[in-house]
């Protein structure tokens, strides 16, 4: 039985128990919104891990992507970016691995993992078959299957399969004339091969047999986006717009024979459409968990996109989207390395609990509070102890001491907090 | 002659003519702006700069905070933050040295920018006072307006005056019960000063004595927010929106008088509150240039505030603000050092650009598109030449070259652009 069967049945799983505490929420709130399709727990019953959850009135959560290329394959790279996104505090990471040996690298990055893994089914199918047989082309509905079926059992937690890239949606996605067609490496695979065999693409048509294998491992769809924007020009086109009605009736199917799904986002979006596509994927899936990757707000900031992306990412989780995929500075450049992981994660985690207090996530500015009051107070040790990553600030502190110890070399004896706690004192 | 009186007088100055030009608008479109208000250019008549405007229907502008403290006076490390933020493309620099000569420091960076340069006349008489008498309490009116008139001798073109912090905000802000009082520097000298002598703000009292001091040089005021949060719990209060009344009214006032003036901002505000504070501004302030220093949108995270400020920043700014001070990773931690001030700049043009294309400032997104074409040609010489920062990322780059020259290492021979190039050939 999968976390809505159980739910729909009135039982609180483990998972649902350690989701209440974590979110402190009622184990009736959660269960409500399994039911309703507004929530997932994203848990494979062959992974041993704690439970999160993502959807409507809990915490914005944060992935983190890792994984080889082509270009580089390196698994201890990859364990150490397992290790400093926990370290980060991600609550999830996506396994994206091209390159090397796929079975290995997930089996290891499943079991060297204490959170949540996800990962995109379509690039370990594609990536083989170009490999043994020249091309993507050559792939097959059984193949692809039973890579599905693969990954399941070995325990992967949530799999993005890109099911709205479709013959209709793709003519029209032709049709309109976008600067960067696609930029999702999962829907290129499949439009690639859709383009030349003229045939409707399989996560689709079989989208029934998808349900039936996952639903054994209670397996969380995360409706991939292929068409998401990569240029900013390109934002909220009608293509876009296709793609994400046909992953709303989807979700709807997969929630109805009790397989938990979220809803991927873009992608490149300026400020100004950012509430529009929050709200559009509210209105058409559904309410169903919005799972955006950035968005970044401008093109022209290689090097920077993740702090084009915390921009963007802030902005859509405060008008309700429920996990953000982070990017990193190393985006449309280079593959991530692990320093790159660990500060994508803070950053990303910043602009998750910026968008927590926004969407008053009960207790979210509490944090705020309490560090507004060491500010008050002068006490930097607390300042530090309470910082998003109190080593960072500590060294940034060491690295310019004061001349008296309860300011800052900013103000030094002109701090506006200690003239301004001196002259209203008894007051 | 001001810049406003000119335009009242029809007379495009070399200024005039100067902003209509960079931003590719009218000379008539800049000259109404000034003459409602809305629109600044702050060119001192005894500093020679090339002109740039702040205001409606402009470009949002980015300024960089310079200056030594109490604790750290370094004139050389100052000229190298001048030298940092022009060469990282700020529209402004403001001088906010309170440690060391202030009179040669001015004067100095003065000479050294040939962009516009603010500051905050009461730091220098507060600190000059304090560290000859003992206490900022031995501050006279005659001494402040000396030194304002001082400085705007030496060429400053805009200057913060704190005039909104009076007897009833004052009162009206201790009643108020905030965590964190006064974090303006020049707010909190103000109020310890009227707390002790029990007297209205000169700059309030004597506002008129100020307007006619200025205006000789045609210096532009920054009417400054004394009373901007410190903390995200505390934004929006009654004491701040008191504050922003008074300032609406002493614009009205400036403007009357033919003196140029702008409306300063928070500060720490959490996300849902940004529009309400960009439109309160416009309404009480009537559409007068908002200038904003980030805002930051939580307080967790010292070490990161350029990413916070970032957030708020372009927000604020897409839904109305005109210039964005900008906030360094060193905010709350140490004065910045001249890495500081180039990233800070760089990731605040980032959130001023962004905004830009949110509002529709004319050709702002023909930057981003050039960017997504150069992208889709695989083009990667052209990318980085378009990159907001072309060295950074060029060295990224070249720390991780892929095999095949026209992707890069995140996706390798996977890439989806080149992908679907192919396959949309003859399409």
């Amino acid at each position: 039985m999968t976390q809505i069967e159980y739910a729909q049945k009135g039982i609180a799983t483990k998972q649902i128990k350690e989701v209440a505490a974590k979110e402190k929420r009622s184990e009736e709130f959660i269960m409500e919104g399994l039911i309703k399709g507004t929530m997932v727990i994203p848990k494979n019953i062959n992974h041993q891990i704690e439970a999160m959850g993502v959807g409507k009135g809990l915490k914005t959560k944060v992935n983190a992507n890792i994984g080889t290329s082509s270009d580089i394959v390196d698994i201890n790279a990859e364990l150490l970016k397992v290790k400093a996104a926990i370290e980060a505090k991600a609550d999830s990471i996506m396994d994206l691995s091209t390159g090397g040996d796929l079975d290995f690298f997930r089996r290891k990055i499943l079991e060297e993992s204490t959170i949540v893994v996800g990962n995109v089914p379509i690039y370990q199918a594609a990536v083989e078959v170009a490999t043994r047989e020249g091309s993507i082309i050559n792939l097959t509905k059984d193949y692809l299957l039973k890579t599905i079926e693969k990954q399941a059992q070995d325990g992967i937690d949530y799999m993005t399969l890109h099911c709205g890239v479709t013959q209709s949606s793709l003519e029209r996605l032709i049709k309109q004339r976008r600067i960067e067609d696609i930029v999702s490496r999962g829907g290129s695979f499949l439009a690639v091969w859709m383009l030349y065999h003229e045939k409707e693409n399989p996560l689709y048509e079989y989208f029934d047999d998808v349900l039936e294998i996952i639903k054994k491992y209670d397996v969380t769809i995360s409706l991939g986006d292929g068409f998401r924007p990569g240029a900013i020009a390109d934002a909220t086109d009608r293509s876009q717009i296709e793609e994400l009605i046909i992953l709303g009736e989807l979700h709807k199917k997969a929630l109805s024979v009790g397989v938990q799904s979220m809803i991927e986002g873009p992608g490149h979006v300026p400020i100004d459409q950012i509430i529009t596509n929050a709200k559009i994927e509210e209105a058409v899936c559904e309410n169903a968990p919005f799972y955006v990757l950035g968005p970044v707000v401008t093109d022209i900031a290689p090097g920077y996109d993740h702090i084009t992306s915390a921009i963007g990412g802030a902005l859509m989780a405060s008008y309700g989207a429920d996990m953000l995929c982070y990017v990193t500075k190393a985006e449309h450049v280079r593959l991530p390395n692990p320093e790159d992981v660990r500060e994508g994660v803070i950053v990303t985690r910043i602009a998750a609990h910026a968008a927590d207090i926004a969407k008053k996530i009960p207790g979210a500015i509490d944090w705020d509070i309490e560090m507004s009051k060491a500010r008050k107070d002068l006490n930097w040790n607390k300042m530090m102890e309470l910082s998003i990553d109190p080593e960072y600030v500590k060294a940034q502190r060491q690295s310019s001491l004061p001349k008296e110890n309860d300011v800052c070399t900013m103000c030094g004896k002109f701090c506006a907090i200690k003239l301004l706690n001196k002259a209203l004192r008894n007051r």
